[in-house]
């Protein structure tokens, strides 16, 4: 078995996307995360949920999250207009390094996913080939190839 | 909108369940992570599923993810002797702290939730009332109520 095999379709954005739009298709997917792609169309990042969140919460609450109790109605509103006019770069961790994101290449085995997913202790990995990418793996999925029958 | 009115069942085990059945379940579930409840019943951690790649991953292969393709079949006999004859307490990171656990109240408010999220960086949060857990949050479902429609 070969990630090539176990790969299936996974939300991708550009960073140059939309950051309502990209935020929209998370929720529709539900996905814990969207991999974003750099100029080049290759993965250049994952962007996780709670990173949304973080750039989405103003720091005040983060910091105080009893508060949003009483700010409730406020912070919504300004949660509404931080995603518009904003792009999926700038929600993006400034200190996102090209090469942490986990990578597969089509050939790689069950085992090697494993063991990249592992290190990088990502929920998700990539499965580029060249340029181009394949699709995704998440940990639930490759678990189910992993156990014995 | 409250944490009661969007939680939802989430896979739960015990610090003493057995290690395949809970990676089982995760699997099944096609869920990112589990619950791990304590002694006492409340929710004590989250048990990543990429965690449970590090358990049962050889470090050596993790080192270097290339050599599983040479080692494929002896990686994987590994694995299964691994997940046999432990719990999830042999799985769960040794530095975890109690305090660690994203967990809100079923009264919590959605930006107090998204608060919540974006602190632990989590991409999950459980609802507890006292003693009982109530469900999980997802940040894709939370998401989903934080947009404007």
């Amino acid at each position: 078995m070969r990630a090539r095999d176990i790969a299936e379709p996974f939300p991708t954005v550009s960073l140059d996307a939309d950051a309502m739009a990209a935020v929209r298709t998370m929720a529709a997917e539900r996905a814990p995360g969207l991999i974003v792609c750099g100029d080049d169309g290759r993965p250049y990042t994952v962007l996780p949920g709670s990173q949304v969140l973080n750039f989405i919460i103003p720091k005040y609450v983060q910091d105080q999250p009893g508060l949003a109790r009483a700010f409730g109605e406020r912070a919504s509103d300004e949660l509404s207009t931080k995603l518009v006019r904003h792009t999926v770069r700038d929600m993006v961790p400034k200190a996102a390094d090209a090469d942490e994101i986990p990578v597969v290449h089509p050939d790689a085995t069950t085992i090697e996913v494993a063991a990249v997913m592992a290190k990088m202790h990502s929920p998700l990995v990539a499965v580029v080939d060249g340029e181009r990418m394949v699709g995704a793996i998440t940990v639930s999925q490759l678990l189910t190839h992993l156990l014995p029958v």
